[in-house]
């Protein structure tokens, strides 16, 4: 028996998935205080404001990269407050609802190689930043607790 | 301009995705030193062995529970050895890869409710699933790092 031709998701629902898991890494952001969130770590890891950034350089660049096979790193400083980080992300979320729905059908099957060095499918891509963002938001979640602070629902993401 | 009709994904897909995770977590658990696998945590949070093992448990109920539409729960005591969880989870292993491919393609796009409270399509059920781990797992790392162990490569699934 062979799983081959089962339709499991599509781009809607891929979009609908990954803009879930921002809304809650965004109150993940907005849940540190804010000298916390820039300098808070534990194991001599990254502060979460780090991690959150390190999102935002790979969320526009690989819907771009899919959508267009070009592959251009992001542009821009990292923010030095919260409401600035936050006012970042929005704008990303703005900018990801507006282009994830142009990307070609045919790109999410392709392999490309994206900034020169990592090659995968379009949705292998869009995979690999959503786990990557869970990964480090849950390491966000440890530094929270840590700082007796509790962190948001994991389920909720609306 | 919809997304709607764009196939991103399919069964095999799927099945592989969530098992190059459950590698990864497989050399994650083993990363432990014995003692701290079944003990440390940072936090106040669980220890890495607790989380492993609830992984074991959403795993194959839902995977029967998708397949079949009836929702039982895991039977099996939690493992009190890094070696016993190790077999529990290489089972397991073998287990989803037996049964996965067997899903009816309808049953994945169905919304069903899981054990009674859990309301989500088959899609959706495994990708919280997955998530879940991988959330997990993200917090495993940073109680690694709190030991000064080097945590498994987040990039390597094979």
């Amino acid at each position: 028996m062979t799983t081959e031709l089962k339709p499991v998701m599509n781009a809607d629902e891929l979009l609908k998935h990954w803009q879930g898991h921002r809304r809650l890494t965004r109150r993940t952001i907005d849940a540190f205080p804010e000298d916390k969130l820039f300098q808070f770590s534990v194991g001599g890891m990254r502060p979460f404001a780090d991690m959150a950034f390190e999102f935002i350089n790979m969320a526009m660049p690989i819907v771009n990269g899919v959508s267009s096979g070009k592959w251009e790193k992001y542009v821009g400083e990292k923010p030095t407050t919260k409401a600035d980080l936050l006012r970042l992300w929005d704008e990303q979320t703005a900018a990801i609802d507006e282009a994830f729905p142009k990307i070609p059908a045919h790109r999410f099957a392709e392999t490309d190689t994206a900034f020169g060095f990592y090659t995968n499918t379009g949705t292998g891509m869009f995979e690999y930043a959503i786990d990557n963002e869970i990964h480090h938001r849950g390491q966000g979640y440890v530094y929270l607790r840590a700082l007796a602070i509790e962190p948001p629902h994991f389920w909720e993401r609306e």
